[in-house]
């Protein structure tokens, strides 16, 4: 039932020989893994005027040259990320990147940098995308958690059916943003160019007065509040992998349209939304004031609305790509556990999806699917991993010298510079409203990494050939505890007889009365095999038959193998109905006693099947 | 540590051969055995004035012939047990007894009804004894669930600790109530008749009027009433085995003292309180208002007061000797699982105390502590036992017609025909108020306890060595499915030669790469022993082995044994560390497949420790 319910979510088993033909097209690609950066023009902009704003209206005007300045930032970012690509075709991304350039310890930093970003993608994400909803219909925002869990369900069980059908199921939804982002910014364009009449912002009132002075730190932190555009970029680098084949120069000509769009519609809408004097308020995002100011309360705002709705739950779909694929290399580096490597039936990292949409809902539930509550937390981890993705890149053509290094490595630095500083920046501006948490978060997780990875190694020396070789079975003891005589015991006793060892069978006398009717009837049933009685003044089977095991053990090489008679019983429920001795026997031997632990015992289990 | 708490709360193991010791003189035995019967005092003589109350205050009077009538009764019932006690001198009960005189059936009904009302009896007992506490501390009265939740886990305990300690902590409060019970007898009696004037009862101006006429109906529900003087009767019957030696004479003896004193106090506060003009109201019980009346809110007043909470907590260790007790005769029976015949290391049957503990806090929080939602679910189950048990000694006198047997068989006809008729007026007066849950609960416990002994019949039969021998191991193959190379794997490598079998090491084709690596350096280390590749296009690993099980056991007398190499972690998280194969393949062999069972497959773990 179980098996039919996993199929029927999740489509049939792929055999191995598919994968080769389970990759994405440059445009599904860039519907599957530019969400996440495209996403963020329904933001991003608002961030920097509403710093700007505290410097009063007056200020706004310098939006556009922060606007500018960011593009040039992404374009730097794009194309450092696109060497990046190219250098490291079989998906680079900062964890890889900074690995084999600056070393493990930076390597872990970024690799947790990244994870906490891909859980913090999903959820605010989706928080988002469920904001946008409950505000066009505020009956459903009590709900709002339920929506968020439900839309990271409906996200998780995708992305566990495999690549290509998400690739499907969003293309459209991508691509239908895009579309109607440009007709918003293409209609707005033609009426500013025509110079019909620029309608009055619908509240211009808001924050007139300058609240303070317009100082360059404010400018920076403006600058650096709609650094949050930059999010996602990495993605397409990470994702290298699930391009068709070639994989890198898809994978390059894809960052290079993404950050072509991505800087389009940001330029765009940040220009028109200070040429139609737009001013930021609550309740009412700048695009949302833009779509209005251009098309009223038409179909067309409302399908825009949609779309970013969309678009934002779309995005958590990308970490969905991410996540696993960082997790798997970690784990095959020995950093997280792994079972994170295991390729499911459906050909994809099982585990490490169902892991990313555990620890979304959790942070979900935590928060409430605020959005305003997670965002703080957000931006560190990006540009964490930037600056190490581009630092370490800058290290590799200073190693390298191949052609054309020195223009590469200033590509690389200045993008390191300029992350770096607004890492600093955004760490600073952001401390006390949560980014404390991630970077306390940050110190675990690499101790969480280490310990793991020393835990491996450790169990790699134990486990070594080199070391040395396990001694041989020098001398092997069979022994078969029984309660009775019936079909189950004779059957276990016929196999055990079978073994090459010596033979005890061996009752454990809890009730003298019973023990002395087991023995008669056993002398009638089987003469030939003799059987031990072994006293237990406690009434306890598991204490003597310990000590006997321990009477066989005395050096390396003696084997004892314990044969126990098990009932494998037809229903459940009947499980209640019989004495698990054999069960609480196993428990004892295998954890009981510390100074066990490295002793030759074997258990054995003989089922005999019940069929009623 | 879990077996440091144990012990620590239970005291250490007692060896079997203390078990003789382990018995209870008679003045230990009334203690533990009588108090649910004689806290009925506590209720018993308001529940009559209860009903007659309805008639008017001029009713009242009728109480004395109906107490008389009672105690009649109880003298009959008494009489009755002590006929039991000798007859059944290893523990009489209703379930023993009407098994042997009447047929399964009915010994499934009464063991049914005494199981749920020893169940009640925990419940009512306990919630009544905390609301006599919370009635005098009101402050207590919201933690009334927990407190009876504690005092519920406190007798649990006691009693796992074992019997002797239970009768030296119970006799104190038990015979505390006694003694002070007499007094208050005792003192009113010498007013009454040393004619001091009597005071004026306290509030006699409640229900002056008749509601009702004095039908024989109202007169007989309030002699139904006044019946639940009688709950708890039973209990040394079949609590014959726990006396000291000689049981049954011991056992005998107890109970008349028991019914003597039952008599005298029920009696006494009956006559009283109607010298002393009280009537039943809510608040303050008949004996509260009895006690006030003589000693005024005096230090005496507040002991009566506490002594009848503590016999009432105490009440509720009764069905703690019985109903374990009771469990293992049906366990022994098969008609209840038979780990309930297990006598703990504390010489007790500590699964039945563990189930009545369970089952009486889940009723305690269903019903929230309450005794008045409780009560009516109560002496249906009571009256039920005693019928069947005394028509059951009717009919072992008509059979044995030993000496005396005509007197014997008239006194159990009597006292059959007088229960019986109480039974039918306590049920069709309760029906309505819960006594239709307890009837449609026994039917439903007698189908459960013949399902289980079905069960264990058709276990019996399949097991059963007349029937058909098991056939011998005829051909045996040795499978170790491996996933790597290393000293665990060695061992049990070593460990499956060494068995008597053909030897097959195999591998699971789940990663190409991996599975070429494995081989080629398998062939270096162990160039002596085939490693078989098992191809899996869809990456499942217990698949093909069990696919290569099917393929070795095609008769009965082939035999599998899967040799499976086993990491043992030294501490549990390490086990998220590890690809848990070894289980899933357990797992799938144990219980995947229908047409599986039957089959002869053995699983063996390799344990290998490690030690870090």
């Amino acid at each position: 039932m179980f098996t039919k319910l996993r199929r029927l979510l999740l489509g049939p088993a792929l055999p191995s020989e598919r994968i080769a033909h389970e990759r994405l097209t440059k445009v599904q690609a860039l519907a599957v893994l530019s969400s996440d950066a495209l996403s963020s023009v329904a933001y991003a902009t608002e961030e920097i005027l509403l710093v700007l704003v505290l410097a009063g209206s007056g200020a706004l005007g310098l939006s556009l040259p922060i606007a500018l300045g960011i593009a040039l930032l992404l374009l730097i970012v794009a194309i450092s990320y696109y060497q990046t690509v190219h250098a490291y075709p079989s998906g680079g991304g900062a964890y890889l990147v900074t690995r084999e350039n600056l070393g493990t310890l930076p390597s872990l930093i970024a690799g947790a940098a990244l994870l906490t970003d891909y859980v913090l993608t999903v959820a605010v994400s989706i928080s988002a995308g469920v904001a946008a909803i409950t505000s066009a219909f505020p009956g459903l925002f009590p709900l709002r958690v339920w929506l968020a869990l439900v839309a990271v369900v409906f996200v998780t069980l995708m992305n566990l059916r495999g690549v290509r059908e998400s690739g499907r199921v969003f293309a459209v939804p991508t691509y239908f943003f895009i579309a109607i982002i440009f007709l918003l910014i293409g209609t707005a364009l033609a009426r500013w160019l025509m110079g019909v009449p620029v309608p009055v912002a619908i509240e211009a009132t808001v924050a007139s007065g300058a609240a303070q002075g317009l100082t360059v730190f404010l400018v920076l932190r403006a600058f650096a509040s709609g650094c949050t555009a930059l999010t996602g970029v990495e993605a397409i680098s990470d994702g290298v992998p699930v391009f068709k084949q070639p994989e890198a120069k898809n994978a390059g000509k894809t960052l290079l349209w993404m950050a072509g769009i991505l800087i389009s519609m940001f330029l765009g809408i940040t220009f028109l939304a200070h040429q139609f004097g737009i001013t930021p308020h609550e309740g009412k995002t700048v695009v949302s004031q833009l779509a209005q100011a251009v098309f009223g309360l038409s179909p067309v705002y409302y399908a825009i609305q949609a779309a970013t709705a969309l678009i934002l739950l779309l995005a958590a779909n990308t970490s969905f790509s991410d996540f696993p694929r960082l997790a798997m290399w970690m784990a095959r580096d020995r950093f997280l556990p792994r079972q994170l490597t295991n390729l499911g039936d459906r050909l994809v990292y099982a585990n490490g999806i169902l892991l990313l949409g555990g620890l979304a809902s959790v942070l979900v539930i935590l928060f409430g699917a605020s959005t305003h509550a997670l965002i703080p937390l957000y931006a560190v981890g990006v540009f964490i991993s930037f600056t190490l993705n581009q630092a370490g890149m800058v290290r590799r053509w200073l190693k390298l010298r191949s052609p054309g290094w020195r223009r590469s490595a200033m590509i690389n630095g200045v993008g390191a510079i300029a992350t770096g500083v607004v890492l600093l920046v955004v760490a600073t501006t952001k401390f006390t409203h949560g980014a404390w948490i991630v970077l306390i978060l940050l110190v675990f997780l690499v101790w969480v990494f280490r310990t793991i990875h020393r835990h491996y190694q450790e169990v790699g020396q134990q486990l070594s050939l080199r070391q040395r070789w396990p001694t041989p079975v020098h001398r092997h003891t069979v022994i078969v505890p029984v309660g009775g005589l019936h079909r189950g015991v004779l059957k276990a006793v016929q196999y055990a007889q079978n073994l090459n060892g010596d033979l005890h069978v061996v009752t454990v006398e809890t009730d003298p009365q019973a023990t002395q009717n087991l023995v008669a009837y056993w002398k009638e049933t089987l003469p030939e095999i003799p059987l031990q009685v072994l006293p237990s003044p406690y009434r306890s089977v598991v204490g003597p038959l310990m000590q006997l095991v321990d009477h066989f053990v005395q050096q390396e090489g003696d084997y004892v193998t314990l044969v126990l008679p098990e009932f494998v019983p037809a229903r459940w429920w009947h499980h209640l109905l019989h004495n698990e001795t054999a069960w609480l026997l196993k428990l004892a031997l295998l954890y009981g006693r510390r100074d066990w632990r490295g002793r030759f015992h074997i258990i054995t289990d003989v089922p005999f099947y019940l069929s009623q």
